[in-house]
């Protein structure tokens, strides 16, 4: 007999059918016994008339030959998709035993460390595995936006041999006995591929050697980034991520309504455009609003990113807002520089509801200037070699941006911390197990 | 004036447009002058009344305003989508200068180790492009297939604080102080994931530091692995396989002609089942094709999968094979032992064309089970503890495979090293750049 997934038991009714799952719970009223039989599509109830409790737990793994049939009145369930129905067990088999839980699997009140050390039996967790569901609805549509727009998917490299932006947090990989990274970010590589395809895209991992723990950093983190080509201005950049940015939300809006009332979050107004401000200007605003005299940073802080996003919600009922040139000296030095004042550059971050989610914009493409900017930010062009061929050989007029998944999905359901977004997050004190359980590093001598 | 893509000029007969991209080409008869423009939808014949060869040369990038025409007859290119068309120029503006090509792109002629160095500009080139069109489709297609049969797509660590196979071939990361290092596989995320979604799969990288070059192996790769609960018997997991490669195979019909042309290769027949052999079955099989007895090998060696699959293809017209059975004592801790001879797992490889593209079997779901097999193996079983957890709390029978996409694109479109099929190979001697010229490896001190 073939299993029915539990969410096809509702086409069953009157006959019989064999499911599989976890138990999700057990109740014993005498003879009366009943299993709510968890699978990946939702939650059957099952009774049996014999004692199941002696012999049956809590996550146990089970099979169970039944005939389903429609529920007296009175115990129809309306928060259950199976609600009307239920299965009247025959045949139980067991397919894999379960320990005694440590917790309440059903109603979680972990600390966020205690949680991600129990990260493979919290990933059981309805709402937990909501996360996740989001996140992979996020990462499609920002996939079939792009698609869409004609670019082309590559997969970015992970490991390589210098660092993308000239800087520091970078960690460092034994590679055959040479010194290399991984990537910070597919930046150079998306310039490269712009130099061929046009148009490109990846859904890859980036890597900081972030010296502190915040609630909205990782060490190995999820960079949706894409780089355009041909563009007429800088302004297409930011167009196009508002539409990429928008069509995302639209995606989880439609296919994630379960997950969003599980977190009884709502999502931004979609029909507004998404307002501008320029660095200074948010700076002013600032000053303006809190006394805080900020206007002399290269950049928003996180208390910043709070305060002008409270402003666009207020002003323009927005929650977005992007905020566009920052300083030169404090930008990558492939950021292109504004025409009307190269003290800053032609690049934008998109804040979402108090957190940058996105930063991009305008790249040098002219080798020469490539260059000279390399030299003025102190870069050894000869070790740029691979890179600046793209540029030597005619490079378009182009740019682009990247967005961090786990960011957008903290701020869409309104986590308190990024490593809720993360199903196995990496920081200053963990790989899966607290860093304070390993080994120090130990190096072969040269 | 919004640029016009080159595959939709052809609606603009008659028409004023904008066309943007590179120079592919261009020939002066006196007045007379042709540029071939190629964008990343085509190319488009430009002619113009007035000499051009001074000012512009191959890949310069520029922008073209004209008349989209009819060719006169005898003039009319088949082989072009564009080939009944040409543009009349009238401005063309340039908008990125290209150096002289240090060789001749369009007929490229270079060794291997050549066209690595010159990746960027290599990939310019309209064959070589081709083959990550073919490997974009594959990856699609992958995922495609099992979002279809409700698989959960996740994306996996990279870093991790242990081997997945207690092996060696590890790349070293030096994670704030502490040992970590480069995921050689998914495995133990991806069943992890089983026990709370059930059916899971990943586009991700794996690392292989392999100690010697092949033209099979790179050290960066990327994988294609997927993991799937409550199966009845092991034989599912081939039946998805099967169905899994197929539908990847048939997508890359449809949807890449053009690119199969250009390599001038031909797919599989989709029509026939694949079919199995025992390892045993396969030596015993070798043995008596070719004299040479590796009856008592674990496994296939190169040469054996090439014979096989010649005997295959001759036996039963298939391209495809399955191997079944491999030694227990080979296969990683987590491998199903067949219960009719446990000396042998229910693991399986599948060769295509000679080479091994996809690994996958059983696992053991078992906590009790596992456990014992990891200290029969010499493996800590606390080191596993975070793994653990995933079947202490009831895992389903469960099992998967791994499809090695540069693989299966290189057994696709014939290529020679599977380098080809990597956009920017990492090996032994080589990140982008050879290792030759890089420094050796400093560590700091503990």
């Amino acid at each position: 007999m073939k299993r029915v997934f539990i969410n096809q038991s509702l086409n069953y009714i009157g006959k019989k059918i064999k499911v599989a799952g976890w138990i999700n719970s057990i109740r014993s009223h005498g003879k009366i016994n009943f299993i709510d039989l968890r699978d990946k599509t939702g939650i059957l109830q099952v009774f049996f008339e014999k004692d199941l409790k002696k012999e049956f737990n809590e996550e146990d793994v089970v099979e169970i030959v039944g005939t389903i049939q429609l529920r007296p009145k009175q115990n129809i369930n309306p928060n259950l998709e199976t609600g009307k129905i239920e299965l009247r067990g025959e045949e139980i088999l067991l397919l894999s035993k379960a320990k005694t839980l440590p917790f309440d699997l059903k109603n979680l009140n972990l600390s966020l460390p205690k949680l991600l050390d129990f990260r493979p039996l919290s990933l059981k967790n309805e709402k937990i595995k909501a996360i996740f569901r989001v996140e992979e609805v996020l990462i499609d549509a920002f996939r079939e936006s792009l698609k869409k727009r004609g670019f082309f998917e590559f997969q970015a490299p992970t490991i390589v041999f210098s660092s993308t932006e000239g800087g520091a947090q970078l960690f460092e990989v034994n590679y055959y006995g040479k010194k290399a990274y991984l990537a910070q970010s597919p930046q150079l590589y998306k310039q490269i591929l712009v130099s061929s395809f046009e148009r490109v895209f990846t859904v890859c991992k980036a890597f900081r050697a972030e010296p502190s723990v915040t609630t909205r950093h990782l060490s190995e983190y999820i960079s949706l980034d894409c780089e355009m080509g041909f563009i007429e201005s800088w302004k297409d950049l930011l167009e196009l991520c508002e539409e990429v940015v928008k069509e995302m939300v639209s995606k989880v809006a439609k296919e994630c309504k379960k997950e969003l009332s599980i977190f009884n979050v709502s999502l931004p107004n979609l029909k507004k455009r998404i307002p501008s401000l320029k660095l200074k200007e948010a700076q002013e605003i600032i000053f303006q609003r809190t006394g805080k005299d900020k206007r002399k940073n290269p950049d928003l802080d996180p208390e910043d990113e709070k305060e002008i996003c409270d402003f666009a919600k207020e002003k323009w009922k927005s929650e977005f807002v992007f905020i566009t040139h920052f300083p030169t000296e404090k930008r990558p030095f492939y950021t292109f520089e504004d025409p009307e004042d190269p003290n800053f550059t032609l690049s934008f971050d998109l804040l979402f509801r108090g957190l940058e989610i996105v930063t991009g914009g305008q790249r040098i493409h002219d080798y020469q200037m490539l260059i000279s900017k390399m030299k003025r930010f102190g870069l050894d062009p000869k070790k740029f070699d691979f890179y600046l061929q793209a540029f030597k050989y005619g490079m378009p007029p182009e740019g682009g941006f990247a967005i961090g998944a786990e960011r957008f999905v903290k701020q869409i359901l309104n986590l308190e911390n990024i490593r809720e977004a993360s199903l196995f997050p990496r920081d200053l004190e963990r790989i899966d197990l607290r860093l304070s359980t390993f080994k120090s590093k130990k190096c072969q001598k040269d």
